[in-house]
């Protein structure tokens, strides 16, 4: 199975860099995260639109939190957070969107499993300036969760291209990366360093 | 006709002041506006469900700008601000919910009409501490917005309970009330006061 790639934006971008970076690498990854918590929900749609109308496809973008503007924008789906509507309540009256649930904690994971979560954001895997003072997970714990759950576990934080063959050997059925691609100088090169990576780590464990 | 009663939360009260004074008064209002801009989907939805256990009816709570919310709790409505979704995406998209729009200026009643509000929310009408340093609209140009529109127009901003003949008088459809009851010693009797006020103003009118 390819490690799935999704980039997580973060919403320290202004408007006109954040179209640029994510038309510039969509390509190279199969998700886009749009997280962007500051924003209004009719910001959030503007940007949406001008992804759509510089060939972002609709079907690649996860909206954070705003259940309605990723609706309402026919995107692929929703990532919640903890103080985001429950799963269950976006499943029912959602049917057509795809529900991730960024989780901390393994009992926190199964719970968005039985919930019906479509794939969990699992981390900080590895130590990240983000969440500096915080023990990482480690991949110890990625893997005890990895068994555990049906739905894809993406291992999110410190994630550079070379971690992918471990992530792999621990089950993860993908990564999510911010900075790595977000502050790189040269985000295509970035992007397609992860890609590179999760294929070259496809055939290390063949 | 009788001036609908809105009353529109301020954001400010604890979780359980807030149930309690919406629980206290909700029978003497006609609509309640779930109006906490700095409350997360998953505490709106949880101040909703309390609301509800209390008694308060669903068919009587308009959820500020979450169109998600106001769609998992099955709630009467969603009011629309400037950074809110557009009126027809979510006509479109929650054909169930009444979408109401806040607007401040003529020109932005009408396009809410056009694009398929249910009402309008337009103000301030008069001077009011929330908005202080700002010129409010007065009755002349409530009349005249009024005199152009075929949904309500629901007057908001310094209104107390003696003011509704002239509101009457100037075609408004009904008054929204935030601090005139939400910041009332007794909001139980504030809010009869509105209410008796209201229909006094239609009994000088006949």
């Amino acid at each position: 199975m390819t490690l799935q790639l999704h980039l997580v934006t973060d919403g320290k971008k202004t408007r006109e860099q954040l179209v640029c970076i994510l038309s510039d690498v969509h390509e190279s990854v199969d998700v886009i995260h749009v997280r962007e918590k500051d924003r209004s929900a009719k910001e959030i749609m503007e940007i949406v639109e001008e992804l759509l109308a510089s060939g972002v496809p609709a079907g690649k973008l996860i909206i954070h939190d705003r259940v309605d503007v990723a609706r309402v924008m026919n995107c692929y789906g929703v990532q919640l957070a903890y103080h985001s509507l429950g799963i269950s309540e976006v499943r029912k009256y959602f049917p057509h969107l795809r529900v991730g649930k960024s989780v901390h904690r393994y009992e926190e994971a199964i719970e968005a499993e039985r919930d019906g979560a479509d794939f969990v954001l699992y981390g900080h895997v590895y130590p990240t300036a983000s969440k500096s003072g915080k023990t990482p997970k480690g991949l110890d714990e990625l893997s005890s969760l990895t068994r555990s759950l049906r739905i894809p576990v993406i291992a999110i934080g410190g994630i550079s291209p070379e971690k992918l063959p471990e992530l792999r050997a621990a089950g993860a059925g993908g990564i999510a990366v911010m900075s790595g691609i977000m502050d790189a100088k040269d985000w295509v090169q970035a992007a397609k360093a992860y890609q590179t990576g999760r294929l070259a780590g496809k055939e290390e464990i063949r």
